[in-house]
């Protein structure tokens, strides 16, 4: 394949010694984060002081959400990046619930666990039933409220159809969910166009904001003035610094906001956000799944290993293995500096970073494995 | 005065010309934390990878947590560093009410905004009843299920007496939650002295963490085996890489956790930390009241000029002058590098945090506010 990421990878702070597959967990650092944390601490915030809260801080999270909006097909005025995807999420469902009157939530049934502990919660607060199901058979109803669905599988890598789940829910008129943690940044994505109800992400995974690095929530315009959520922190309020007595939401998405923004992490992620605007998405799918489809062709007969991500174009940058010895192999792995993940029991994953993994690297991963079966 | 903390100074990054009076509002940087900042983007993240959570970043909030916590009288295991003040504070009145009887959600009528918007929220998701109420008055009775108050008012500066509030509320069985926004790192505090319920703070005013810094929740090791809250975000869970699909909340403090930490800022926020391990409580309270009461001898007399901090020592760090022409005055002592805060309609505060301010600096603000009045 002609690689044309391959000059992207020079954005990055990697050592060309390690294999790095873990990006579905923790991206990699662009280089122009340090630099422009340096800048953060010691100008905006040692130069500036207080001031720094007026010359861009305090509309940080709208101005970066707009750039993660790009992303994934909202456009701007739709998305903050704040918090963290759970508190987002919690956000999200307690904002499609309030005022219902049908009852139940249904969750993706393999869910990443945080999606299913939210979505309980939120259904214990509000009163509603929580019912699993897999996504394949969600047996929606005029009953349901809201789905929740993770766009990739955190295990599998499983890719789900946004476009026909989402028109699924609104056949019933369901709302749903998309939690795109893993999907954000990995392939062309098109909320607006789809007329998604709500969605939420991480940005530390794909979008290599860092460890940790705030979460984004998706509200689209026509959603906003009715998006009630009751984490009502003083930055969603309409006229923050009236400091009112009441609290009277913001008309646009900064409702979803909620406390004092954490600037130097959201900065650090503005910063990684750059490498993007180098970069097609297009480009990034193809090459995603072609350094995906071609780990696959090495693995898949080694023995004792199964594949369990999708053959086909339904899948994430992920090749997920089950193997007896997932935990041995991948801590083997990691010694050998091929760094992917294990998760129990006996799963290992290989995440493929298409702005920053080579193809040169999938070999010398698969080669590394084949040794330690 | 002998100033003992007079070389703690140096600790800081400041500019001279400046005279920086907000840090009750945004503290100013310490030295230590853009050199720790770089350490965990090049470092930590850059090398270590995904292999820096089993290093030390997992277990972060808990230990940044105990720093905060030596600095409000908290032992270990009882502070967790998290979210927002805003997310912590709907934590603690959530997990405070769960499972009460009672009826009524009391707050300090003057409180932070914030507070009073999500005390309203939580009432209005648990269906009790919210009363705001003057602390020199609160009215507490047999159905008070929680009252939350301000430790020290961000208008006037007015400190509240913790252990006599504390003791009020629990004589009538409800509990109380502080908020300590602007008294940590001010004076001693005895949280588990005084038999506190459940208290919240930010950490980047009189704590320095930086813009934004993530909160911190203290829950008492008599009360997390109780403490129920909706935020059931999976890092709260008792075995989190379990990826069980049923949560199990960690028996310690840990289940006030939610998302996955926001590292950059957590560390940044430690290495501001680094600074109190130079100084004794008592000898910053010393030198705050001090400095607040020689700015006060310098200003009460002012044309036009009416102070409405507290004369006694039951006040903060900060001075509040209130004047018809606030906004004007702010704007022009900020031009002549005298930084302090407008807050609307016609208030002027002053913060004073003893590890960096100066006497010198006091006669400079006070002298230039005279010559613009």
């Amino acid at each position: 394949m002609n690689d044309r990421l391959a000059h992207i990878r020079d954005l990055f702070d990697l050592d060309d010694d390690v294999v790095y597959l873990d990006g579905n967990s923790l991206g990699a650092p662009p280089k122009a984060v340090a630099e422009r944390v340096q800048q953060v601490v010691r100008e905006q915030w040692g130069r500036r002081l207080i001031r720094s809260w007026s010359e861009g801080w305090w509309e940080a999270p709208e101005r970066v959400g707009n750039r993660v909006g790009r992303l994934i097909g909202a456009k701007p005025g739709q998305v903050v990046v704040a918090d963290s995807t759970s508190v987002n999420l919690f956000k999200a469902l307690m904002a499609a619930v309030r005022n219902t009157d049908r009852m139940e939530i249904v969750v993706d049934q393999g869910t990443f666990p945080t999606d299913g502990y939210i979505a309980r919660s939120v259904a214990e607060l509000t009163g509603l039933a929580l019912r699993p199901a897999p996504p394949e058979a969600l047996d929606l109803r005029d009953t349901t409220a809201v789905v929740l669905l993770n766009h990739v599988d955190f295990r599998t890598g499983r890719l789900l159809d946004m476009a026909k789940l989402t028109a699924q829910a609104h056949e019933v008129g369901a709302k749903v969910v998309w939690d795109l943690c893993h999907s954000a940044g990995v392939l062309p994505i098109e909320l607006d166009d789809i007329g998604v109800d709500l969605a939420v992400g991480c940005t530390y995974k794909f979008l290599n904001g860092g460890p940790g690095s705030p979460a984004f929530l998706y509200v689209p315009k026509h959603a906003q003035s009715t998006f009630d959520q009751p984490l009502t922190g003083w930055t969603g309020h309409e006229v923050p610094f009236a400091m009112s007595p009441e609290y009277t939401p913001d008309p646009g998405v900064s409702r979803a906001r909620v406390g004092t923004p954490d600037i130097i992490s959201m900065l650090a992620l503005d910063a990684a956000l750059d490498v993007w605007d180098h970069v097609d998405l297009a480009d990034v799918r193809a090459k995603g799944l072609a350094l995906t489809a071609h780990f696959r062709s090495l693995v898949e007969d080694l023995p004792g290993v199964e594949v369990i991500t999708p053959a086909d174009e339904w899948r994430g940058h992920q090749i997920t293995l089950r193997h007896p010895e997932a935990e041995r192999i991948m801590g083997e792995l990691v010694e050998r500096q091929v760094i992917g993940d294990h998760r129990s029991p006996d799963l290992l994953r290989f995440g493929f970073a298409p702005l920053y993994n080579t193809f040169a690297e999938a070999d010398r991963a698969a080669a590394t494995l084949k040794e330690l079966l």
